[in-house]
């Protein structure tokens, strides 16, 4: 049996958005985002394939489309395919974000 | 932007596994599950999708294929296209339980 944990795939990088992949099928990719204060996903699309944030630490700016909204703990955002979609973490806290996508890309 | 809310969709029912939804397209659905001590999610399998479930409190006993194993909050577990799956909540505590499945079956 596949067992994945959030707490041991929590890792941060001083540099740069950390992708940890928790898990991943032919069709679909599940990972955890971790944000120091500052970082960034940069606004970009995918065509076919849909994507969702869940807030699991912090808060995140999101950006869907034109529009830009501040998303905490508990909380997601869903991306659909072909709308432009990023995340900032404009607090002084970490961010850690539960990221779902399907179809892979 | 579509914005859901965990603590806001967590519902529990006596009679049976409550599934609430927090978001879905023609790709996916994302749910959140609560099971009441003692209710389950028989054992059942898909063809062709893959779901993951992921423990936001409580502990859950899971089934995948012919093995069965104890799950706590903050772990995740595969359960792939074509493998039987099931999730029993064993405990004297609520389970919640976040699920992601795709393609929709």
């Amino acid at each position: 049996m596949q067992i994945f944990d959030l707490q041991k795939s929590r890792s941060f990088s001083p540099d740069k958005l950390k992708k940890n992949n928790l898990a991943e099928t032919d069709r679909f990719f599940c990972d955890l985002y971790c944000l120091e204060p500052g970082q960034e996903q940069k606004p970009h699309l995918h065509d076919a394939s849909d994507k969702i944030y869940i807030v699991m630490e912090g808060r995140g700016s999101f950006r869907i489309g034109a529009e830009e909204r501040e998303v905490g703990r508990d909380q997601g955002v869903l991306a659909p395919a072909g709308m432009e979609h990023g995340v900032r973490n404009i607090s002084n806290e970490r961010l850690t974000l539960l990221v779902f996508m399907a179809p892979k890309p």
